[in-house]
């Protein structure tokens, strides 16, 4: 194509272009400290079971979304294009595997056990060889997991296929988890949350994770796709191994993240700059504080406690990549001498619990 | 999932769920009198040749999108996945079939004819069996195309792979033109325009189309993929295949529309709502006018002759789905008399050769 | 400039330009049978008052953003940049009202009673003099603008500087009321929305508000403004009167329309586009339906019942201006013989009382 | 508002609600060696000349846009509000000052000299007292200026009501840069290019500029407005000054920036991350690179010289914010033994004169 002539073109076109070329984006979720921040998806199909793409389809979505590590879980017991795709549960992974390894992708060996409730489906990753997972005996199947050094989670365990009336926890489950064979559940799966089952994971001391359960291609536009954020001692499959297993997930959805508070408030203060040099507040004085909010997320605070002698903002939005400006304002003599200001917010957009938020406190130098 | 204890999970996470969800965009690009507008794609790829996916997302992406009308157009000469992938070349158009008469998405039964250059990659389209293209001798795949009642394409003529160079027109085209083996070439593939397949199509009355040649899966984003428009006379593929023959295409990528100037003063004027009601305008007089644009396409006009008795803007852009207003203002007594008020613009995105714009004649009634 | 040396320049400036040019947005809200669907602003402020713009900036931000109608309320009793600011309370009118008329947008004068709780501050709409609303006491003022043949509204009654613990019907309202000289109420304003006052306009039959009480220049972005939609026999500001005085108006904010059930559901229909001819629906089978959305309105339903004879989606959203396709299923021989399927919908964001949503009902031909 | 019962009216007005939010977006164009980087605009307009907005619009504006600092210029001899806009030339900047202190915002106390051509409109900026400049003679104003000490520069030199048929440089302006009384000159303004602005600033030394000339509220959306990029040792109004002095500028506007080419290398180098560790390229090899954008700007770089030894992609984008990949496939033996692979790329976004791109280097260690 000639510039000179048909300089056009090349410009009317970006649109279409920059949506196809080959960019890596960036999600800014900061680590925290000890641990690095890394972005993974462990639940996803490809036609060599029901899915309709071809395996290294997830490895450049994910190097394109900017993710580290997923994990290709495709079903033992259902494959339904076998009348036109041959090969084993191996092959998803070894068609894969190169890709990721050029891509700096982290590629995980998964399987998902796919029975009848209960124990209905069961991912497991971390295996060495899907092919002996193929088991008539679903318990065969799960121990040849565990012997393998599986990882297993139960999906999507409020699918109303499965649990048409209420999301229940089986007796096989309990089996499971007594015997060491379940060790993470979905609390969010494709576009559904499921909040028994966050319960369950508090409540049971499972490792929490939020997965796509992608099927076709992945569509994110704008935004991101549901994930898992491991906080891990590497950006390896051992280091995201250790740190499943010691339970240092959030599940990330939306704007939505749910997990233990300390990670929590901990990506909450590191996704934040701001100043902290006294602020020298006094009675029927205002200071204006501002924030930096470095992360993709939007936080949505709101105050849950009156400042003892100042007033401050009863909510707070920091959106994502902005500075915000907020004051406070002394309205009492007790204030002179306070030395530090603390102020105490939930974020709502930050869950601990199913009827619960994170909340937060600001301590800010006074005098 | 109990709406009253967790309200905000469900918006939160619309971001998702919208670019996920089960629906299909409207492109905006009127009929023209006496046919329908159809968006097309006549190039694209499965896992039963190189692309990857099962074709059954060829047909989702282009109900999502808004198309009409696609072609499978796997290669018969290459199918790197055959190791896994089992099948002949008519399966993926059968694997395809059932969904698009249940989303009402057109299914033009196609192959790609992939020889090296000359002739280099052709689309048979509209034929019936491509199992039987599958010859040795590259004519004789496209005589069994054209005997088949192809209509055949030469696909991205530029592409450097095979004209590393230059753009070329081989003998090979000139005898299979002759031979009315040869109806239409791609002026535009994936994201590449080719200003020399634009001179050949209007010299050798070529059909023009715009394909994707999609491998992988479709992102589009906010934008729009390349497309051919077809102005056929009903939305079946007989009517696509009669439009085909008799030239009736545009070719639209980005913001750019190619083709005949008669097709393109057509859908610009059938996009634009504007009162023509007698103006009234005299010398030292102005008045506005207002432009409603139902398309989605900006349109960037350039003047290109100073009004007769009136000064109108040098630049309007008519920007998608707006109300522009602009002002005429005579300069001279001459216009008090004029009954109709005439202004020539240029318009830069609509593209009838390769140095040339259409020009539009805006004929405003005046007394 | 000249184009063939620099031509990049100009279109790669287009992200500001496009933002900046004079184009008029269109905002797709449905008329009803009747009337026109007027889109309006009537609450806005200027340098006459405390605003920060020149009044012609309200009408320039109206015309872009695709209004019909705006109230410039400057207030009567606050002028605090009367110190560089002269003119008295017509005057914001009187500057705005030629490009109102150039721009054909309908300018409604106004004044804003600025007053403490009770009665805090009302809007006087359709007056003619605002110099004579300058009075001492409130009741005065009131009378005069009431004299006038004002339509008068309750502006944020919920407004926490006046109203700091709970949202508050004073007995000075129930005088004006009973008076006839309260005739409506901002069930919205700027980015609050005041419950107790949807229950208000319901019982005390007020006419509803949405309403920016913008002070300094508007910005929209994507979105659009808080507006007051007015069903209104003409597109005059006589038209408007009677259509407030009358309570044909509904409250848009966000994704939300607040209003009487009667209005929202005619909006919902004459919203959406699908085929009515004979469904056929029998047991065990599947039929799909498509719909259009052709308004600006993302519809959020649930269903509250499920159908009788065959299964329907629990929820469906419908996005602005796409086509989404559902199924119906039948699951009992009972559907065979139904000339009718009437499914019933919440819609999760018309709402028609504090706790309650409109429910629609799709009445589908089955024979 | 009661949250339990209407949570999702919060929600669902997040659209408007953001937009109108109280937060500062960051504009990503980084520091180079010894310079802070920050974004100013010198040329704008209240209604104390012939904007339409307050002078406080300016400063929430630049505060909300990113800006470090902005001069109000608003016209000596231009002042159409005056019947009912009161105050002298200094009074815009005082009623600024304040607030522009509050959000930290340099105010650059400024005024346009606004006179027919030549010589034109000239802005003062860093004057003390803009009553003095109200002169009748226009050397007399511009002698003010400079012997407060001004920064003077000529503005919009190509605007078409003073240059009507081409862009001219006359005596007058030959005659104020002899007298060191002329040191900048827009090369953009509001939404134009002037070529020729951009070969005076090169020949004669004059420093660069863009800017917005804003009347009314600026409207940015998504993109941002035109503006200065100034190089300072400090963020303070004298570190501005100096740097005006010594031309250390790049102007702006859209996706392009103009300016010399050492300053455009670094602005460039210091956006981007990758790593340097020796490539070890051997013939036949192919080895990938990834690049980090961390600016908000896109280049798209076009290679100007085939690599020696090594094929280099023809062109690669580098979206913002966004990681690139792209490949060096060794093509001699003569690859193996180079220490550094140099690739020379123009920068087509990154301008150097009026036919001129930045050429970068790319050097990556090689053993």
């Amino acid at each position: 194509m000639k510039l000179n002539r048909l300089f056009f073109f090349i410009l009317l076109t970006l649109i279409f272009e920059i949506s196809s070329s080959q960019s890596r984006k960036i999600i800014n979720i900061p680590n925290i400290p000890g641990y690095q921040t890394l972005k993974c998806d462990f639940h996803m199909h490809t036609i060599f079971s029901d899915g309709t793409v071809w395996p290294t389809v997830r490895v450049n979505e994910a190097w394109e979304e900017g993710l580290d590590a997923i994990a290709i879980s495709d079903h033992i017991e259902y494959r339904p294009h076998s009348k036109n795709v041959t090969g084993n549960h191996n092959t998803s992974f070894e068609i894969a595997e190169p890709l990721s390894k050029e891509k700096n992708i982290i590629l995980i060996r998964a399987a998902e056990i796919t029975r009848d409730m209960p124990p209905g489906h069961l991912n497991a990753l971390f295996i060495r060889n899907a092919n002996l997972l193929d088991r008539e005996d679903v318990n065969d199947a799960i121990k040849e997991a565990h012997d393998q050094g599986a990882f297993i989670l139960w999906n999507h365990p409020g699918w109303k296929v499965q649990q048409p009336d209420s999301t229940v926890w089986w007796d096989e489950h309990t089996y499971l988890l007594k015997n060491r064979m379940l060790h993470g559940i979905e609390v969010y799966n494709s576009n559904e949350f499921y909040p028994e089952a966050l319960d369950w994971a508090l409540e049971k001391k499972l490792t929490m994770f939020a997965n796509t359960d992608a099927h076709g291609p992945i569509k994110t536009g704008e935004g991101h796709r549901p994930m898992t954020i491991v906080f891990s001692k590497s950006r390896t499959a051992g280091g995201i191994r250790e740190a499943l297993f010691s339970k240092r997930t959030i599940s990330y959805f939306g704007n939505t993240l749910v997990g233990e508070s300390t990670l929590l408030d901990q990506i909450f203060f590191a996704s934040l700059e701001y100043q902290n040099t006294p602020l020298k507040l006094e009675n029927e004085v205002t200071k204006t504080i501002s924030i930096k909010n470095n992360s993709d997320i939007d936080y949505e605070l709101e105050l849950v406690q009156p400042g003892v002698g100042f007033d401050a903002p009863t909510e707070i939005k920091l959106p994502s990549h902005r500075i915000v400006s907020f004051e406070l304002t002394g309205n009492s003599d007790e204030v002179n001498l306070m030395k530090n200001l603390n102020i105490y917010y939930k974020v709502k957009n930050l869950v601990v619990g199913v009827d619960e938020n994170l909340i937060v406190t600001f301590s800010i130098q006074n005098i």
